[in-house]
């Protein structure tokens, strides 16, 4: 099977005037990565209904097999997600029982009056299938549509993260199945990123299959510490085997140079990862 | 004078596969917004020339005043922004020899020999200005195009910011002038996210013209201490009375909510503002 693709939308405005940091979006690719899912794009407007409609569509039309969009999904003025997703698609925004019971479940659960305007959450395009919060109240909202299965998630992370890890994911890898990204990648100390050039070029001639990324860290330039991560990384564990071949044949090239210090080769995405600045 | 309007795209395989925050677009973000420019779009995407080509079309023909580009200008495998902004734009790519002596100076200045492969980043497409990096090598592209005005910077957030702040900030309000974001917002403990959804409504009523947002936060919910924050914004000074009198309603609309405890009204991008996760 081929490796899956999907695209991320993110929608509000305290992303696009510099006020929150998207690490939703980058978030949401590391789970979709660490399931073999190529994430291929990311979209980041501000909560006008024209904007989210225009980039809606034009995301469907470059037919990813998933789009995951975040934000907008509570009952306030600027939760305008689920309505602007209906109009982009032309699909009739109705009643889901479905979601309005797991609303209600919810405020009972908490104990509080259940306000009329929570109504507005249990409304989603035809066909839509709700997905459980259990953080929050507004449920995600899935939908297949032309070939494309979307993911409507909240933008506040506790509640995204919630649906994503509990429902999301696991659906996906009853849908597409399920393709471990391999990766592995070390450190360099004392060289520059142009110093290496000639050992990339030649091991990524001999290994033409896998990604290859350097990264230049901190520079700490009265000790001369120059810095760089290096990464290689493909998908499917069949893979592993040549992947640590040309990782262990990256580093032995660059260990000839005489300042050059190496540190041991690991997986970066292994245990806890939490993404970098 | 209209708002002039910007878009960002961000190249980066580590930014869509989730090893790296995208907080460059933020960064940039921030500081075209406090100049008064309207940040419409980001768009992330992958290390690849086709992709990086259509997605530079795409924006280029959306006509916004400003296109920001970050990432891949540097002199590896990887470094592939200003090959592709060329094709993307069928400017011809030639030698710059403005961005050939800021190269040499900087290798003079900290005293190494200039390997060849750095002769890469005096390439520029024709027509380009060279911007100045005080913080590493790739001085960043000054390119107008068909109306629009594309600023390229390397992905390394020390050197990103470095032409920014010092090269393009000062250049863009020159050329566009310079309009204040004028914004204010307030915390509210105590009261959920719908119980203010009347008063907002209120405020927006009386005073269209604004940008609201409310943001849900950490919840404690043994002690119910609902946290929102709350924010209201625009651009240009002259609407400071206004905006103020907007936010003021807003404040005291939600203290006769008997539970409710609201914080001062202040401004958020005050003095060293550091935006949020």
């Amino acid at each position: 099977m081929e490796t899956p693709t999907a695209e991320i939308i993110a929608l509000g405005n305290e992303l696009t005037i510099g006020r929150t940091v998207n690490s939703n979006a980058t978030k949401i690719s590391l789970e979709l990565t660490k399931i073999g899912i190529d994430v291929i794009r990311h979209t980041t407007i501000r909560d006008l209904p024209e904007e989210i409609i225009t980039t809606i569509r034009e995301v469907f039309s470059r037919h990813p097999d998933i789009v995951v969009l975040t934000g907008g999904l509570g009952p306030t003025h600027d939760d305008i997600q689920i309505e602007n997703l209906s109009r982009a698609l032309d699909l009739e925004l109705v009643d889901n029982d479905q979601a309005m019971s797991m609303i209600t479940e919810r405020y009972n659960k908490i104990g509080r009056d259940m306000p009329s305007m929570v109504k507005k959450m249990g409304k989603m395009p035809r066909g839509s299938i709700p997905l459980k919060n259990s953080a929050g109240t507004a449920p995600g909202v899935l939908l297949h549509h032309n070939g494309v299965l979307s993911i409507s998630l909240p933008g506040v992370p506790r509640e995204m993260m919630a649906i994503l890890k509990e429902v999301a994911i696991p659906l996906l890898q009853d849908r597409f199945g399920s393709r471990d990204i391999i990766e592995l990648g070390f450190e360099v100390y004392n060289v520059g990123e142009t110093q290496i050039i000639p050992f990339t070029e030649l091991v990524m001639k001999e290994f033409p299959e896998f990604n290859y990324k350097s990264h230049p860290k901190k520079i700490i330039r009265e000790k001369t510490q120059l810095w760089l991560s290096l990464h290689i990384y493909t998908f499917g564990s069949e893979n592993m085997e040549r992947l640590e071949k040309a990782c262990k044949l990256w580093k032995s090239k660059i260990d000839t140079l005489v300042d050059a210090k190496t540190t041991e080769i690991r997986s970066v995405f292994s245990g806890e990862f939490v993404p970098e600045e």
